[in-house]
């Protein structure tokens, strides 16, 4: 099988990078261009970009010249389709004149997360949103599509929550979050605002988590999407932890559900992606731990190659009448990079690239 | 006046060494005797003690002799009254020894702090508690008594509630916590243990947290206190910080609470102890900040000397149908030395010692 | 005695921040003017400002008008004299336009540090070099003066060299620094970059350390500084630590010098200025410590206000045959914020300001 | 071919488990027994231990029963060998029992480091001390034998001054380090200690390093070692980073160095036994990188799996008259549970096991 060819968007950033590493072993994707602003335009990548991950950069990317984000130098090069980790403020304007011309855009960007027609896909909890992209198409008069990766913190969450919704129904959640500093970018958060300190605020993050999860546990209804009908609050801190985002979860359900009933229906859940044998879909969506000390960001973040969620601590929560929990995430991964490529991974299998 | 003469017991530690270092300075009281383990008895203060605090030992405790933790050491002296910050292993028996022979205890251990007849004090929030003591020394046939320091987490959690509990009233509280490594003693953290790292769990602490609050709030009657009728459901989590407890809580209220309302209350509230004039009593209790980004731990855990606990981002909370907010305190002076001195005051001020 | 009127060049930043708390309790000076870059001006202090250190920004300068750095902005208000925490890349200019109309301008930034005619002064070391000042205006033609504080790493070395290299001499130094990451200014070190990390090189921090030690140590001689004939050799690292600066030392004496002989001159050692009683002057510029595993930034810090440098482990060194030992300063104290004021107090004594 | 017996002392500790990771899938080597103090005797391995490597306990060693580390537990099972992580302060008396008796002794601990006739061995530098061994039995009358890993600083430094060393002659050292908590255990350093700070003071291993790199580098003539005749002084720093040592090397060669030269007898270095494709040999023992700002801890401790020591910013240094640069290693690795099995590996080719 011929590789599609995938232009990344913005992709001398941390998620950029991320995306780079994971698609340089890809069996379906190969890497067919990379862009950035202006300043890194018509460089080597390996001199644009500052590489912030284990090891080397890959042999093959290095001597890649980066383009400048612009329509027609990507149009030029006829990509299969585009992953986009550009910053939100630029995001937007050219996401859309890509899309209208017929590019096929997965991104991890935040702007336009929360439109009608675009679906916010987590594979193992919504994959059936994808169908709202012929809708998409129809009703903007787009040739190609735009479909979005949710917040870090939302994919974190809505695994989690996707078990317990399916089995017991969800009336109300609470979430604490404690991020770690690569959520914010590599220079995102200084180091003399963190060490030895906790910041408990994160900018537009708690509304993020709060819209985005009722979406993306929402049932999709004539090319609608009716979101959850449940109470959600959130609660966003930045912790001194280099990699993976911890929440401290509660839940009230509609049916009573016991810890054990949520462990053990966590354990067992599967998304139908699972039986289609993505490349990036993790064996287990979500893993349990069973001690009374995990999950923890150092040991448990890169469980299942960084894709699956750890739970752990599943017990009544006497405040809420329901269960609580704490969940564990990569934000980079299960929360950025993977998540956008397992999304490509999945509309290629069902033929939507 | 002629100052009152202390002994503290276990006052090589760092809960030790904070009581230590606050009566030195202090107006009414002075130190007459310090006990440790055996190990240390016999030894200067100045080499039994690894000293941890900023700056130097006080001159005037480096040369007096530590002394093993017993009864008969303690009697010899007669100081007219104990601070214990005792291990809670060892801290039940001897305070228990102590008490019967007429020696007065202020403590800040664990052990007894749910006995019926015992009061746990937090001074702003349950002063008229102390009417205990009388009770205690008749039932128990005792001719001194114990009053308890509540945990750390509890003494922060309950001074903020305390205004909202008396103008609205609580039906539930959610609290997740972010606790100092300081919270656990100088060697209970190993760095191995925290650096880029975030522990869910602390021994014992969520049980503390959720059975002495409703202690702490509750109505003393007829020499009973009965507890509130509130659900508290608690999560405690060990961060990278030094010192400083922060804590994310929500409060379902019985009356409506906009969040202005509670910024009103937390502000003007002051216990009746603030009139009293109490050496170690903050002027503020709770400082409101208006910040979107505070309380930080290493910014905010010095407000009022260490004894204020400072509360930001209260806002509505959607879950719980009331009111949410952060609240940050000192573990070692607000919520473990502090406290047990400003009870000693108080306690020296009701005439009890 | 009316207050000196100070203009504080670059206020907003880290450095600036410093001075204007120590400027605001000072006996001798007070703030008249604070300047910053275009996007500050115009604006509150307190709005132009985020504040970085403990406590509350200094009631009365909340309210200052900052103004842009610029001469006539800063001529108009005929300040007695300046202090500058300007950024390298704009301070060179700005800082010769105004000595050249008269303005006394005492800076803190790098440039012309190394001219031949303008004092890089330690006030301890080499209060004796403001003699080039009358040289530099005559130079220069110029009705005001600039006299230039080293590099923070400089400030610290130099003043525990200094009375080694006047009771023994000096033949050659070799120093490895573990510099905090505030001396990088608030957003200058990536909490992504530091966090489990050391990073063993800040640039062009080893070539200042190289030069600006041998023209602090330098004999003045007909308006010339000469400076040491000493090899030196540094390394710099930057290390997860707040504040302070960690410099291990190893000293080629002329004469021989046994430890204990280090350890006395330096405990005795006192500047001329410690007899003029300047308000920001240390008692003791040095302060050895005896224990084996002393200084440490973070309890060692804030010695003498933050103005003592803090020595330790003074001992032979095998390799260069002479003394090694550790030191520890404040970098945004002694080694900018407060050396630059002790400046300011020296030239006031000695009537150039 | 069948696979080795090992019985691993000390099994438990982080050196240990180590050790147990790098053995479970080892090529020539199998587990066959786990020794620990008392208390952990009799339990499973997966109970006794606190498992602190990424990733779970392998399975097949989570089943065996630690037993305690006494001669005749050992030596009823008959190990081919024995690999000892065990405390200093227990080490010396068990393995002189159990090399008399005619046990093959690999040993990391400390004691006996610098005995006479017990061979120091870091295999990249000196492989041919092993015929020592010989000598040892005979002197000493014992059945078996007992060699010795260097400590972990002495390890990573030697390796990078063994080129020099063979090409320039060296004459002087003075090295600084910056090691991390890791060096100490799993409980070593309290995160109270080090967290925003840096200790200038580790127990014992200046010491260790000014004998152990002379004894590692000396030569062997006649059974004796005749040390290397060059002056060492070493300070040692411990800070906050978790894995991986950094040593700020300098030295004074006797012919003269110059970087290009260092660099590229560095980047060429091999030893005897990475010809004997030892399966934890390094393909490069020294990888020399040109970035101005590298190596750093938690990017290259890694390299080599760990087995590598990484170098960089070779400099001349003025002080020395040499070359000066940063050596970075994987101090639980390349200097302790590696080199040992590493160790091992070569006495198995060199047929001493």
């Amino acid at each position: 099988m011929d590789k599609l060819r995938v232009c990344v968007l913005g992709g001398t950033g941390l998620v950029g990078q991320h995306m780079i590493k994971m698609l340089v072993e890809h069996p379906w994707f190969e890497i067919d261009m990379i862009t950035a602003s202006k300043k890194s335009a018509g460089k080597k990548y390996e001199e644009a970009c500052k590489w912030l991950l284990d090891g080397e950069i890959p042999e093959n990317v290095r001597e890649i010249t980066v383009v400048n984000t612009d329509l027609e130098n990507i149009s030029k090069n006829k990509p299969d389709f585009l992953l986009s980790a550009l910053p939100s403020d630029v995001a937007e304007e050219i996401e859309i004149k890509l899309a209208k011309v017929g590019h096929k855009v997965v991104s991890n960007s935040s702007p336009m997360r929360m439109d009608e027609d675009i679906p916010l896909l987590n594979p193992e909890v919504n994959a059936n949103h994808t169908e709202l992209i012929n809708f998409q198409k129809e009703t903007r008069k787009w040739e190609g599509f735009i479909v979005k990766a949710p917040n870090c913190s939302t994919t974190i969450l809505t695994l989690t929550l996707k078990p317990i919704l399916d089995e017991y129904g969800i009336k109300a959640i609470s979430v604490v979050t404690m991020q770690s500093v690569s959520g914010a970018g590599y220079a995102g958060v200084p180091s003399m605002a963190i060490i030895d300190n906790i910041i408990p605020y994160i900018t537009k993050e708690e509304n993020k988590i709060e819209t985005e999860t009722r979406k993306v546990l929402g049932k999709l209804k004539e090319n609608k999407i009716k979101p959850i009908n449940a109470f959600i609050s959130a609660t966003c801190t930045r912790v001194p932890v280099l990699y993976g985002h911890m929440e401290v979860v509660s839940i009230k359900t509609k049916e009573e559900c016991e810890p054990k009933d949520a462990i053990k229906c966590m354990e067992k859940f599967r998304g139908k992606i699972q039986k289609m044998k993505l490349p990036t879909c993790p064996e287990k969506p979500i893993i349990v731990r069973k001690e009374e000390d995990r999950p923890q960001p150092r040991l448990d973040r890169y469980e299942g190659k960084g894709m699956s969620v750890v739970v752990g601590r599943i017990r009544k929560c006497k405040t809420m009448k329901g269960i609580k929990y704490i969940a564990l995430g990569n934000n980079l991964i299960r929360g950025a990079a993977g998540v956008s490529i397992l999304i490509a991974e999945l509309l290629h299998k069902t033929n939507h690239i």
